[in-house]
């Protein structure tokens, strides 16, 4: 098969995760060993960018740069929501796909990465289907990231080892803490952590447990409504019995009549608008009223899904491998695929690359299932436990400049604009 | 002058940090030089479990568990936030003072180091004038440690370095994830750190900023009284200008009637009680009013002073050392000290420890000089910077046991009690 010759676009979508860059460092490294490829641009903030003209020019980027972004995180390119929706808008989705196609047109762009979730891949699907429709010869293939862990049919996706590797840690940490404060009155902390529909983030920190009394005590999911009774008397238990219980929420948890309990509209501000307190700090009024227990909370926040300092090695080198792997295929000829992690084997664990019909990814949601929970729901079982440990070994080595990590920003120099500014 | 012979007790107290074990480890390994210490003892849960006669036999213990107090974070013999108030309940403390002794004399004790920080050193400090008036010879010297770092006489306290280079590492962090989702509408990330008096805490994430542009954007002080329109102004500038803001924000954040932020008390929850909502919180209520900018929050709490997987090795060598120098000191028959940490230095940075009379310490609080804050407030100034910097260096290095750290966990062995219980 004679390859395409022609320009590679690649760009991020969503929220970022710690290894997001390392994908794009993988997409950049293999499109070096390929001729067919020629010029090599990146996306400023996602398809939003692309449809502003905002090319960045990789290839005037320093190598040593490149090889930062292994270990620097967040989005390098930028990133954005932005979504072209058919459903909701079919005629700006329509105008944003003709002026996509402009862009690509403008600047020869034959291959085309976007590393993102669930509606990323779901843009990339259509960026697909509208070549094929436009009879522009392109090849288009979605890297997976998501710190959710929410895309189906890929083992478990890039970004979600090293946000429950440091929240893991960070439970340990924190339950040493905890713990040695215990003295007479017994003592709760709460830890929020991010996951609004899926509870693989809450359900990861379960690695830190290494004993029965280990923390976390209690884990909440957002997919099991909160059984506030049955909750109230395990803290009460694990406080009995160890003087402190540390409990992991999802941010999305919900009660039995399905609402968000961080989400309460009953709670007014100062102003008069609703108190969005998140999901801890409203379990925190319920223990201290009900128990009468000293409560204490933690919400990570933005901080877990950036924390490159302490990221998971695996993650960081699948990441990288999914980038590669996209690009191999696009150079093989395929297009309208997703790049999907695959356990080749659980013990010793093994994994591969594969490649999945984007058709199969956009917009489904790969949830925790029901039988890795325990039956009253409070923590994952063994089943999850074998899915998980493999993801979070090995720590990332990040250079160190004057005490704080040396990540890197590229210098994101624009490629000159051929077209008329967007209507 | 002649050694004097006996037994020595070693307790912790207030707040664990990242490094308090790491002085434990330094006392234990200290007195293993020197033959006139015989048995080495461990306060249980500090002054409360001697009181109570809770001594754990730290000759009992592995070696190598000792050795990995030096990366073990929270306090590895537990700790306590009791207080032995002569002025509150001079009959009570008079009471536990008497207990104290009878303890000492049942188990010998003839040296004791007291780890913590102002409330602790004055125990300490009492411990002392009490063995003198009591005829008990005993040496008592009061090893520093705080996050707070508002102890004074000593150039910073153990544990201080090690929460400021992970908080500043989290604000970078969080920084190059919050810039890279800035698209057209910007965004704010408020981050509440620890230190509800002195803002050294807060301050100490200034070492992320290595140019103008970079985060932290504005950093609140607890000493500084919250000028709202002032701060207001300068994230709105800070959008214009970058398309994100960073702010930094120290939980005990007065507004301009000295109230705390976190604490208004006209914000009532499901139960009608008070929310106590923490500094972030409420500014972010605010900024989303006034400036109507989306608006996130990070709590760090517990989890930022038992960071153990991201401590700075500066700070564990030179915690290792107080604990050393309170047995060398005790040894050569001082007692009525706090050892302290001294710059003897500034460029090259270099240091050693001192001995400061406890009665200088007691009670006595540290704050921030307001020579080193800019004018306006708003971030600390070069002079805070270069004090600062040394304190970050280095890297503490933590051994993992499948993708997670592997802190000690002492088995904390009772010694016979030769006591009736506490009345």
């Amino acid at each position: 098969m004679a390859h395409l010759a022609g320009n590679l676009l690649v760009a991020q979508s969503g929220g970022p995760t710690v290894v997001i860059n390392a994908s794009i460092a993988g997409v950049i490294t293999e499109a070096g060993k390929h001729d067919c490829i020629e010029e090599f641009y990146g996306g400023a903030n996602g398809i939003l960018g692309i449809l502003n003209e905002e090319l960045i020019d990789l290839q005037d980027e320093k190598a040593r740069a490149i090889e930062g972004l292994r270990y620097t995180p967040a989005a390098a390119l930028g990133t954005c929501r932005y979504k072209i929706d058919f459903k909701k808008n079919p005629e700006a989705a329509s105008r944003d796909m003709d002026r996509l196609f402009e862009v690509f047109k403008a600047h020869n762009i034959r291959y085309f990465f976007y590393a993102g979730g669930n509606d990323s891949q779901d843009t990339a699907h259509k960026v697909h289907e509208q070549a094929l429709a436009r009879g522009w010869e392109m090849r288009v293939i979605g890297v997976p990231k998501t710190i959710d862990n929410d895309l189906p049919h890929t083992d478990h996706c890039p970004g979600y080892g090293s946000v429950i590797k440091y929240n893991a840690a960070t439970v340990m940490e924190v339950a040493f803490d905890v713990s040695s404060m215990a003295t007479d009155d017994g003592s709760c902390c709460l830890i929020e952590v991010m996951g609004r529909a899926a509870g693989w983030i809450a359900a990861g920190t379960v690695l830190a447990k290494r004993s029965e009394a280990d923390a976390p005590h209690v884990i909440l999911l957002p997919e099991i409504p909160l059984d506030e009774e049955a909750f109230l008397n395990r803290v009460k238990e694990t406080v009995d019995q160890l003087g402190y219980c540390v409990v992991v929420v999802g941010e999305g948890l919900k009660n039995a009549a399905g609402q968000e309990l961080g989400a309460d509209k009953s709670r007014l501000d100062a102003f008069g608008h609703p108190v969005l307190s998140g999901a801890a700090d409203a379990l925190k009024e319920i223990i201290q009223h009900k128990l009468e227990l000293k409560t204490r909370t933690v919400k990570l926040g933005y901080a877990q899904r950036a924390a490159a300092h302490y990221g998971s090695q695996t993650d960081a080198e699948e990441a990288f491998a999914c980038g590669e792997a996209a690009v191999r295929a696009a150079v093989e000829g395929k297009s309208g695929f997703m790049v999907k992690l695959v356990r080749t084997s659980r013990d010793p664990y093994r994994w591969d690359t594969g490649l999945q019909p984007l058709g199969d990814i956009a917009n489904v949601e790969h949830f925790l299932p029901r039988d890795w929970i325990s039956e009253d729901g409070f923590l994952p079982n063994e089943k999850f436990i074998q899915y998980a440990r493999p993801l979070i070994q090995g720590e990332t080595v990040v250079p160190h400049e004057d005490g704080l990590p040396k990540y890197v920003v590229l210098e994101k120099n624009r490629v000159e604009k051929q077209l008329p500014p967007r209507a």
